[in-house]
């Protein structure tokens, strides 16, 4: 696969490259690349997550960039050819800030893609492997602090309030966790602060039978991969006492049953004034960064059910719902058939209810076996045996931005389809609504675009089609009564319980409620492409909204998403964050959005 | 360094030896070996930690063990040729019980060194990387037992007295706890039972200042390797809290504020009947295997001192020291000249205490710095870069057998006393008594022999150059009196507390307190190698005496050491206990010592 010829051309190609930015051609740098090139870029141009696509959009961000980026040193790792033909290489490069890796695909001699990252401040590198810290001085010191009384120390601290944390992360599930790692290990002093009284808890205080859809070669958090013989599927327990260990491996500085009330930025000192309830007690703290970790969804979205005055039993928000038994044998509407739904409805039938899923809109459902075996050729144990861990997996996921995406999703869920032909038939017989998204994209766009309508089938559907959950799709809830829940075709359902699967608002609403309405609103909505389908409204930017970068309001972030792109951007929050504590310069490319 | 010549040399070697064992051909087989040939197996022919040394030994050893172990398909993985010139090469084998894995080294053609280890059992595979468990069933299900269920129901029933574990282990430090996992991976069901209150306490409990004096490419646990930017020296309360949170990772049933009372072996069943007292409540367990994991070393030992009566002051054992605070200004005799001496006494005088340090014989002194660079090759960020993870330096370290050692260590000596012939200078100068033992073999045989008797110096010895911690070498304590203790040479020492960092028992020792004198002097000392040296009486017997392997007590082990001899020997451990749990038939070959 590596082949000596491809690394050469390659090398050709990018010494080329490193010419003509050398040299601040960007004309010249231009015919190097194909018309429709797009270049995406982690921080290390743009101190942005940002995409360009095409030669104008590239060449505006090359005007914009260069004279301050000032790319190096940029040599050729390693090259193999594609199964299209392409040649794919990876580069080191260095910035005026420090070190970059990236990837790029050539086809006739030109670039298709190009990705570059930023991974290191020079002067700040992570200390590990040969750089590790020696953790003694092996000598007499009558003045040692060992490591429990500087632990001790830290913690300290900012309870008394004799000092700030620079970042306050508020948040502690995976997603702060995972940030709050990697600032620590880049020595930037931070307080996690979780509402829930442990870390993990916000995977335990989930339902019941919940566990991890996606297999465990995608949902390794970094620095401590999970173990050899760790199930293929972490149930939540475990992934809740997994999160607990790794705080404290990680000497993490973690306030749990802490409330985050309200933050104000003062713009002439750059910092926040944020009000905590840390074990009901008021204090105050003025740290300069504020990274919102709270979920890639913000509060629960409840839909109007008109007459639940008069409904007789009770009404539930799928995030409240932990177990069944108080169920067994009550008549339940799940209203909504994304993944919480599905999940929810498997639970209450075997806490032994009788379940109705109200589907509003179709779902893309995707067998997980099937997508074990096509979607995830990269995070697999054969991809491991093959030498691809998993950053370098997040690296290849990478390098094809999200406007390549949909003709390589729409083959995917073409096999897909032929596939698990004699599946979905049967599921569209019990009159389930199904779709691949409205352009044939499948599930990974939705994610990408709403992070809903869709479901990782892992037992659920057969349940549907042998008809043991009822399935009520396609038409509108028109009002409760006292004991059932009333549609638009004159049909009811009698009903003990609903439970709202109905999902979640975006996450600047949980902005708007400890900053104010006015910053949210400037903000504005996050996460989704704006690929103009249905709940994802346009202009296109190509990128996750307002996530992982800088967004309308200074010193203000947004951390989110499954364990696997929380892994993979925390990197480069934490990146953007420690520059900014070191007073590294950090023009921002292109406005926020 | 992998050449195909030196592998086709060794496969031809290796082709050879195959067909003698396979026709039973002992003669043809002593053959292929050189006349001082040493053969060590762990477990795989001898069900035993056994080093055959000679062709005599050999040939008795494989005619005792052939017929049962039938070795077959014996393949070389890699061979490369060593510094003196011998061809070193990799195998694989089976035998009749599973997968073997070992190394030998040829010179002219002829077996210098064996080393044959079993490394699984067949049907018996740990579940990891492709055969991983799922870790849920994609199939809704009433009966469904959820990961927390399963683990709150095993951890209850042992509790409840309606199961008993197959194996208890009576000590859940560092030993018990790799144990533990290793027999969890291997589905033995297991209590450890502790006599702290947490996993991680028997670190924690002790001195303030103690920090691993060993690297961490040497401490690695199984399964779960300390991260990249892990300490080289590890604090004891990071330690402390890494073994907790592998406890709950490893998902090991750990008991703690258990003693464990009495164990009585009923011939008849096969099974222990124990007393232990969990949480001040008796309770009576039955386990057929009974491991003693409570560290390398027995009960505390305290050497007389004659007039302990008349002494004002403070008399305690090192193990009972934990920080110096309550001796600022005090004076100080700390009585042994150890690894916890010399620590001990830095602690104090970091705490302002006025210390000496009473040497009773010579101490082998080596500079960590020294022993990281000429000692600690195979266990280095160098080594990991160069492919030599921790298992294969496990086994590099294995593969030459204790008998062989002496040359190889005096070599070191020989390189350490040059490089740092200054320090050594220096150190005498104060009287201290220096050595590198008896025989000029240094630290590391000095472990295996008595587990005692030297110090990685890591600060104290230029405290002690400097005068600012005293020494009193080489004369014998003649008695204590009110406020000092005196010296056979006339001398007295001022001392309002004495230290004794004396050592501790054997661990048979803790073997009698729990089951019987009896049994324990039947089982007889544990430790050393029977060199003939101090405190290691022979006959030579070329293995830890009574470690790791059956003793003269059916159905009890004893496990002991430091992190790196634990994490290896505890796979062998692990796996003698599960094959008698899967009643394999498992011949032990040659009788206990």
């Amino acid at each position: 696969m590596h082949d000596t010829a491809h690394k050469a051309e390659a090398a050709a190609w990018l010494a080329m490259l490193g010419d003509n930015l050398g040299k601040g051609d960007i004309e010249a740098t231009l015919d190097l690349l194909q018309d429709g090139c797009c270049w995406r870029d982690l921080v290390a141009f743009t101190w942005n997550i940002k995409t360009m696509e095409g030669k104008p959009a590239i060449a505006e961000m090359l005007a914009a960039t260069l004279a301050a980026t000032t790319p190096s040193a940029s040599e050729i790792t390693q090259a193999s050819k594609t199964d299209d033909g392409a040649i794919q290489a990876w580069f080191s490069f260095k910035t005026s800030a420090g070190q970059g890796q990236g990837i790029f695909s050539l086809v006739d001699g030109r670039c298709r893609t190009m990705l570059t990252t930023l991974q290191s401040l020079d002067g700040h590198e992570e200390a590990a492997g040969m750089t590790r810290i020696s953790g003694v001085t092996h000598k007499a010191d009558r003045n040692r602090e060992t490591w429990s009384e500087r632990r001790a120390r830290e913690e300290a601290e900012f309870v008394e309030g004799t000092a700030d944390p620079y970042c306050l992360i508020i948040g502690g599930g995976q997603g702060g966790i995972m940030l709050g790692a990697r600032l620590k290990q880049l020595g930037v002093p931070t307080v996690i602060a979780e509402r829930n009284e442990k870390a993990g808890d916000s995977w335990r205080n989930r339902y019941r039978s919940l566990v991890l859809h996606d297999p465990v070669w995608y949902d390794h958090l970094p620095y401590v991969p999970f173990p050899d013989h760790w199930p293929v599927f972490t149930p939540k327990d475990k992934m809740g006492d997994w999160l607990e260990a790794y705080v404290k491996i990680m000497e993490l500085t973690y306030w749990g049953s802490t409330e985050c009330v309200s933050a104000v930025f003062n713009p002439e000192t750059k910092r926040w004034r944020v009000e905590l309830l840390r074990d009901g007690k008021k204090m105050i703290m003025q740290p300069t960064q504020l990274v919102f970790a709270t979920g890639a969804y913000g509060p629960p979205k409840m839909i109007d059910l008109p007459g639940a005055d008069s409904f007789a039993g009770e009404v539930l928000h799928s995030s409240h719902y932990s177990e069944g038994s108080a169920y067994r044998d009550k008549k339940v509407v799940v209203i909504g058939a994304a993944s919480s739904g599905h999940d929810i409805s498997v639970d209450l039938w075997e806490a032994g209810a009788e379940v109705t899923m109200v589907q509003r809109s179709p779902t893309t459902v995707i067998r997980s076996e099937t997508l074990m075996e096509l979607g995830f050729d990269i995070y697999s144990e054969q991809a491991v045996q093959n030498g691809i861990d998993v950053d370098t997996a997040d690296m290849i996921a990478a390098a094809t931005p999200f406007a390549l995406q949909p003709p390589i999703q729409r083959a995917l869920t073409e096999k897909i389809r032929t596939r698990d032909a004699e599946f979905y038939r049967k599921l569209k017989a019990t009159g389930f609504l199904h779709d691949f998204g409205e352009d044939d994209t499948g599930l990974m766009m939705k994610a990408f675009r709403t992070g809903s309508g869709y479901y990782l089938d892992v037992g659920a559907s057969q349940l549907i089609i042998d008809g043991e959950i009822g399935i009520k799709a396609g038409v509108e809830i028109d009002r409760l009564s006292k004991n059932a829940i009333h549609f638009a075709d004159g049909t009811a359902l009698e009903a003990d319980v609903i439970i709202q699967s109905t999902g979640f608002h975006s996450m600047h609403e949980v902005v708007a409620s400890i900053v104010s309405r006015e910053t949210a609103d400037r903000i504005g909505t996050c996460w989704g492409l704006g690929s103009g389908t249905r709940n994802d409204p346009g202009p296109w930017h190509g990128e996750l909204r307002n996530m992982y970068k800088p967004v309308a309001q200074e010193n203000l972030w947004l951390q989110g998403g499954n364990l696997a792109l929380q892994r993979f951007f925390s990197k480069f929050v934490a990146l953007q964050i420690k520059a900014r504590m070191e007073g590294i310069e950090t023009p921002v490319y292109a406005p926020p959005l």
